[in-house]
């Protein structure tokens, strides 16, 4: 969920200087050619920024209502495109721009609709859209729609709508043209009035952020969750308010400032950088084109400091890679024993494992399947991590699957591992093993790769030499009857947390795995595994040697039996035998010596994937 | 460097298939006004997409030469950018859209001058200011530029030069009028001229791709690495082809497809995906606007299919934290002792590590400082680690310095890490530490927490217990004759790799460092630490216990003092004290064990952030 409440200092402090910077400007001149917005304080200035994680940053008059007037434009033919469908707008207003004032009579000369929603004439014929599709519900629906956007309930103010409606000869006569050519099938007065309705909603600068930012966020309002929008009406909006957003001077600003917008003649400007924030400023002075002066200074300021032009994208911000190792540079959390480990020693590098991160749109696909395809060539099997994997387009889930088949055919053996939060693959009957953790991945590759690289080894269950095997064979009979073999079903714990330990567990076959709860920094706790055993290792020694009570769990995964030496013994023994004490705890010693310089190496070489 | 060989197979086949598609499609109508257009070959096509990682994907007649036409107009405006400034430029062609045919002459009303530079009118006037810049070197230096976007020597079509300049009546007529305005101020013959040559430059599709991806790239040629443009001039290149690109077809290529794009008559089409890739169509026949039927068909089913649209930015796609966590979850490699260790467990919290990636643009630095400042109310000191950033503009530097300086008068400590590549920070004196490693960086963060938190602890550096002081005095009394004291300077090596290993060290004072060269999966190699030991620790105990070979450096970082025991003294005592040497043996895998359970904790964390 968004936290407003995290806005850093240093962007409110920036939005405050340009605000403060730009307060002494005063030309322009505030709309008059109704007296209610004549009215506006030509002073008042507020600038808002709402970030796509749903962050404020507002400055001035933010919170102080004004009519929407044109701005409602884009927003009612989201509506229309939402509760009619693009087809059948398209039958009604065109989508060219038409390079002329926002009260031109603008209709195209071979279809005979208007140029584009955003003149006067297609916002006409799509209000008439819209209250034709229901009379009754139009106004409220309308309301609704913007309400969502703006995260709070809007009205419209009725003194400005009266004074509109009174004056608007010239719109009542667009009406009746757009009548008169049959774009408006009937009596043309209920759409002209929920048009002068709709321009007369009354909106704070704050409002007109949030909703740019739900524009930018492809419809969903960053800060309720709401989703008045889908992304394809919303690119709709978006293409729209790029070329035919700012009157006459969309092309220029289209150049200069580059980011979708919309104006008011109410003193309302709102821009959109999509995908990133919306911006919107209120400052009633306007220029000729009717656009709000300072609101037109503030966007341009924004864009040329801060990089916020569309076409300024910066090639490297995908970085789809999060890390590319192989097998030599980690390893899973399943202690091997040194046969096992000599071999991984030796063809680790034929594991490759990448994490992708981000959204994987078509380019960031073609970046992971790049990588795929570059380390193909040594690798004989292949991990593709996905939790950093924000989303996965169907599309682009399908091109992955047909390269993995590819991969396959080599053949080289592929599996995916946390990739449970993304429906496009969970959905999809793609055979491939998706392993839960990045080392459960890991343990699953080396076992693949030990099994098809030696498979002339011995089961990697079957028992293997412990510490014991390296002493001396006198000692080793002296030991042998302080053994205790016992057996443990799988899912039985072998050591207990917080109980009092004395014992060392010598594993005979089986696999035993450390479990532990970790505390996350986001303060939730996550069970998982520390460590796994298996033929020929020891588990338990710090308890075995200093009485001090277990830190852990160890459970038995499959069946399996151990070798158990408790402390009394091993102490009785030091007194009758030393030299065999000395020798075991030397082998335990050294074997817990290669272990950390195993975990430390891996902790150093991790720093750097 | 960009591997094109390492281009991903479903990629190519996924080209191939909409090419496969779409070759049946015949409407449309190879160019026939001058006789050497009109020999095109109908059947001709070829798709090519060229990413800004610089990876080719080809399919077609991908190498197949034809002339580029009027897709050279944006490419001379702004080869004129570059040598005559923008402000010059804008007083000769204007930027809005015209919603006119190419051929239209279209001059603005007001000022005279040409609507935009992709109509005819306003590519002659542009040319005739970079011939006027310099007559003679006018054509080379257009070809060289283009060559350099497109990465290899392009030529002149002779016979579709002589062709168009002997029939180019209207573009002639045009040049006339544009001389009678004053926006060409002398003979127009020399800029006219210059206009067909450039229109008549031979180019392949592969050609057309890699301009496009160049334009991606903000000017710079993912493949060759040539920088023939900058990012601003690149930027008002692609407004203008997204606005007037497509002819009187724009507005709804901007709706439909939203790529900027250029077609010409010669079949030719490109599209940029800005940040992305290039996308080129080479297909002769051309819809009643101008542009190659099929060239549109590919360049929408690419946007509809694959999320290609400009407008379509997914707001998860930034993504700047990497990580974030705390000191309680991560530590340095620095081996602590246990009253360190005690501290560390219980304010390690206060210590906060965030890592950011990527290209820090306004609304990424945005996301940075949120984050920071919704940590700051616990943290005492705040490591910021830039390994994974990409660029960090100069305006967010400056920004994300700001941020800092409010922590820093809380008072929180900020640390830097890994930002020796990030100019913009380098070249600041900014006067915040900045760690070449996380790891010295976490080091650092901790000790300043232990001397922030309890100021009455000893120096860091003094001597602490060591395994001796928690055995029977009578025992140590024993040992103590072996141990030899022994210095070390700064720098020296205590232990040194591949000799053979009898002794274990014991610290008394000083800071030692093992040092390990890591192989990378780059196939570089980089010196790093394993491990650093302090007063109380021990090294050195793998040799000690086998007598096997050292396997890494272990240096003294500062002056300091070991204690010293052999081997050969433990073998001794073990036959006339064993009962002292079983005691020291515990001692030792016990810490050994509990060391170890430390790394597999750090490993398994680590796995979470």
């Amino acid at each position: 969920m968004p936290s407003p409440e995290f806005t850093a200092t240093a962007i409110q402090n920036l939005i405050e200087e340009v605000h403060d910077r730009l307060r002494g400007r005063r030309e322009g001149k505030v709309a008059d050619y109704i007296p209610e917005l004549a009215k506006a304080d030509p002073e008042d200035f507020g600038i808002v920024v709402a970030t796509a994680d749903g962050h404020i940053y507002a400055v001035g008059d933010s919170d102080k209502e004004f009519t929407i007037q044109s701005i409602s434009k884009p927003f009612a033919y989201g509506l229309a495109l939402k509760l009619l469908g693009r087809e059948h707008m398209h039958t009604k207003v065109g989508v060219e721009p038409s390079g002329e004032a926002f009260n031109a009579i603008s209709l195209d000369p071979v279809s005979g609709i208007p140029r584009n929603p955003m003149i006067n004439a297609g916002a006409i014929a799509t209000a008439a859209q819209i209250w034709q599709h229901n009379p009754e519900a139009a106004e409220a629906t309308l309301l609704g729609f913007l309400s969502d956007l703006a995260g709070r309930p809007l009205h419209v103010d009725e003194n400005v709508y009266s004074s509109e409606r009174d004056t608007g000869h010239r719109n009542r006569a667009i009406s009746h043209l757009l009548r008169n050519f049959d774009v408006i099938e009937s009596d043309p007065e209920g759409g002209l009035d929920l048009y002068f309705r709709q321009c007369a909603i009354a909106v704070s600068c704050r409002d007109l952020a949030i909703m740019a930012a739900s524009l930018a966020c492809q419809g969903r309002n960053p800060i309720s969750g709401a989703e008045p929008l889908n992304a394809d009406i919303t690119i709709q909006m978006l293409a729209l308010m790029g070329s035919c957003g700012m009157y006459d001077y969309a092309g220029q600003w289209l150049h200069d400032v580059g980011m979708p917008a919309k104006s008011g003649v109410g003193g309302g400007v709102l821009a959109v950088v999509p995908g990133r924030l919306g911006v919107a400023v209120y400052s009633p002075r306007l220029d000729p084109f009717g656009n709000s002066v300072r609101g037109i200074e503030v966007c341009e300021e924004l864009s040329k400091r801060h990089g916020l032009h569309l076409y300024n994208q910066n090639p490297r911000a995908i970085n789809t890679i999060r890390r590319s190792y192989t097998g030599s540079h980690r390893r899973s959390r399943r202690w091997r024993d040194a046969t096992e480990v000599g071999i991984l020693e030796k063809l680790g590098s034929r594991i490759r494992v990448v994490h992708a991160q981000g959204v994987l749109d078509f380019a960031a696909t073609e970046q992971l399947l790049a990588e795929l395809t570059a380390i193909a060539g040594q690798a004989s099997v292949v991990v593709v991590d996905f939790n950093q994997v924000l989303e996965l387009p169907p599309t682009s889930c399908s091109i992955l699957l047909g390269q993995v088949a590819l991969l396959r055919a080599k053949p080289i053996t592929v599996l995916l591992s946390r990739a449970d939060h993304l429906p496009s693959l969970a959905g999809l009957d793609h055979g491939l093993p998706t392993l839960p953790t990045i080392d459960a991945a890991l343990e699953e590759a080396e076992t693949i790769l030990l099994q098809k690289e030696r498979p002339e080894l011995p089961s990697l269950q079957a028992p293997q030499p412990t510490i014991l095997d390296g002493l001396d064979p006198d000692y080793r009979a002296i030991l042998n009857p302080l053994l205790e073999l016992t057996g443990f079903r799988a899912g039985e714990p072998a050591v207990q947390r917080n109980q009092s330990g004395d014992t060392l567990y010598i594993v005979v076959d089986g696999i035993f795995t450390t479990r532990i709860r970790l505390n996350l920094s986001n303060g939730t706790k996550k069970a998982t595994r520390l460590s796994t055993f298996s033929s020929g290792m020891c588990f338990g020694e710090i308890g075995f040697l200093t009485g001090q009570p277990r830190t852990a769990d160890v459970i038995a995964d499959t069946d399996g039996h151990c070798l158990l030496l408790r402390r009394e013994a091993l102490d009785n023994l030091g007194r009758s035998r030393p030299e065999v004490v000395i020798a075991l705890l030397r082998a335990l010693s050294s074997e817990l010596g290669s272990k950390l310089a195993s975990a430390s190496y891996q902790l150093t070489l991790l720093e750097h994937y």
